[in-house]
């Protein structure tokens, strides 16, 4: 295949009609397909029916302490599900607090927190307008926290070895600047991993904002999907060296390990921002659902049984990503319109398409009845300067969906080029 | 018995003098018990022991629509675990949504909302000192709340049919009063029921504060003991006559009728707050825990086998309330030192001992192994005005624990009078 970009007005024509063809013979096929979210599917949440019968009259419902887990009590959770986490992590127990279902759930509440108590200074809500760097292609979850407790969100560009350190080193020097969001490894929606250099540069922040904090939200710390995993750097160490350890919340959940309506969330942070979250949540709640937190702890084992675990879920998610990989290597190689990232693990493939074409894309494949993730989900406030990136979901789909899909996805990634590129011959 | 008041300085000496040699004897059993907490006994979550097995590979994990609850999504819960509440509450399903296991987490949520969002007005913590009417002796954790959002408390007499309701009319024409929280049925800890009249007289409230919020905590919405239990009447359709049904935030949960650790919560309210709790909740969380409301549902099935369940609950928690309340006849009766409450469900009962006594009857108890709730913890700032409030939670001890350890209570609410009288004698 040759460069879009070298084809002459008629050739653009005779491809366009030719790219239009295949679309219409999709369209005509009345696919009816979700790729918006980054949801396991069915395979993957068989793996964990044990879950269910871990806990039950037969099996007991006593934690190893012998703290009867039906009843109250017990407000950062159980150790010997914290042990898990921490191993993983490289943390200790006590910087460890298990939460509910939701990792999501607790970004929120500590971002709540820092607006209404602060983070060691002020209550952010009383210090006037406050920002934070946003790496930028990113979640749009945590855009949406941000949006809204109405902090003003500045984009820094991702790089692949993590956001851009020399933006963000400036960034930081501006006192309303308050935090950042990350996904430090197998970044939502590119599959990056930050670099050892970029983890220390961060560690070695010096933010003007005294009450800087970095939500490293390491949604992906074990799902790896090649057998050779990237390997991401633990920051709390680098962290200490600096005196930074306070900067840092990291939170992580088996939502992409056991099930995503019914697992466990954590967060791991320093002693004293441990102190302030446990201040909250003695106000909050009486403890979390401990129950399921036993579930967990009980099949699981330790981070080595929940490693092996991720390795079933590599195998069914491999496959997957060789299809988008490959779709996309044989359908749009070479033609100059798209460029995507190689992820070792995580759950997206980042596509980036021709400038001004990521809305028209995601539209054509949904009027082909294929859903992707709104174009512009990936930036703040749902502006993707460039209208350019597309965040591809292959977890969902069976292999045969997803095969359909990509076709789909390259086609009309295509079938955009050309209606702009032949726009602009005109 | 004969009135302590009526005893001379030598009766008195001679009284203290038996009374303290049973205490001794109790001390020198090494009783150790703790009645701090309304917590349900090991014996009630036998009851539940089949909610575990109700979902599992065998019994499915779908819900009636079809859903696998075990993926992501349903931001306001399952359609079958409403309808369970909103029978029971007499409100819509639309008005309801499923949270996860703590309907303090709920409240809390609420509260934490308006400090930064508003309740249709200005965030709270942009309007200065605000306040909330407290009626006394209360939850502690509600208290709590109110207290690590810095808001303040202004005490408000309870009356055996609620809230002194010339009192709170009075106190709500200050705009700076945002709102009340109260236990409706079987108040914390006195077990008494609003009378119908106050609850028309809250709905009717016009409250100088746009703002102003009731957090309705019906914790013992379905939580009889006596098999004649208090009726509530339903707060909505009396505030949809005056159209104060914004005011109104309901919660209510299955902490007391499967597990406190592991039950689901509910929120009920109109609909402009159902969408403002709902804008927050799509920035806060996917969905909560679909798995354990699937549970929920399938074992609690509807409103009336919820009633039915309860009245196993009842069962078991009758002969303990009934020990309390006949050892305090026995023991106390007469002596002009005490008073106590004769609630129809609930969790608590409420003891008025003598001015300047509740400390030190508490501490009696303790010293001889018996943990009661924290004198002071009824009212807000762990400040009882007149140090008399002691709330005895007989829910969690065996039968026997408990004839001993009301014996004791009986024991030290006499030896506290008696230290007292006798230095008032001096």
């Amino acid at each position: 295949m040759s460069l879009y970009s070298g084809l002459s007005a008629e050739q653009l024509r005779v491809e366009f009609e030719e790219v239009k063809q295949q679309y219409d013979e999709f369209k005509a096929r009345g696919l009816d397909l979700n790729m918006a979210r980054g949801k396991p599917s069915p395979a993957q949440l068989d793996m964990s029916l044990d879950i269910f019968d871990s806990v039950n009259a037969l099996n007991g419902y006593k934690a190893l302490d012998g703290t009867d887990c039906r009843n109250y009590g017990n407000l950062t959770g159980l150790d010997e599900c914290k042990t898990i986490f921490a191993q993983a992590l490289g943390v200790q127990n006590n910087n460890i607090i298990v939460f509910g279902n939701s990792s999501l759930n607790i970004m929120f509440d500590y971002i709540s927190q820092c607006m209404v108590k602060g983070a060691g200074a002020e209550p952010w809500m009383q210090q006037g307008k406050i920002k934070f760097a946003c790496p930028v292609p990113g979640y749009d979850r945590h855009f949406s926290i941000l949006e809204y407790f109405g902090i003003e969100m500045v984009n820094v560009p991702m790089l692949e070895t993590g956001p851009d350190m020399d933006v963000l080193e400036e960034l930081v020097k501006d006192s309303s600047v308050k935090g950042m969001f990350c996904v430090p490894k197998y970044s939502n929606p590119q599959g990056y991993t930050f670099s050892d250099e970029t983890v220390r540069r961060i560690a070695a922040l010096k933010p003007a904002a005294p009450d800087f904090r970095i939500i490293w939200d390491n949604a992906y710390f074990v799902h790896d999907i090649s057998s050779e995993g990237d390997s991401l750097l633990n920051i709390f160490p680098e962290a200490e060296k600096n005196g930074t350890e306070d900067m840092i919340i990291e939170v992580a959940s088996t939502s992409k390990i056991s099930f995503p309506g019914a697992g466990v969330a954590v967060l791991s942070a320093s002693e004293n921002n441990i102190r302030m979250i446990k201040q909250r949540m003695n106000a909050q709640i009486i403890g979390h659902d401990k129950i399921n937190q036993l579930r967990h702890a009980r099949v699981l084992k330790d981070a080595n049984g929940m490693r092996e675990y991720m390795k079933r879920h590599a195998a069914i998610l491999k496959p997957k990503f060789d299809i988008v990989l490959k779709t996309l290597d044989r359908d749009l190689m070479g033609l100059g319109i798209a460029e995507w990232t190689h992820p070792n693990g995580g759950y997206f493939v980042s596509l980036d398409v021709m400038h001004g074409c990521a809305k028209r894309v995601v539209e054509l494949c949904r009027l082909a009845g294929v859903v992707l993730t709104n174009a512009g989900a990936t930036f703040p406030y749902g502006l993707d300067p460039n209208d350019t990136n597309i965040r591809i979901a292959p977890s969902y789909p069976s292999l045969d969906e997803l095969r359909d899909a990509m076709q789909l996805v390259c086609i009309a990634v295509k079938l955009a080029a050309l209606e702009k590129l032949i726009e602009e011959a005109e």
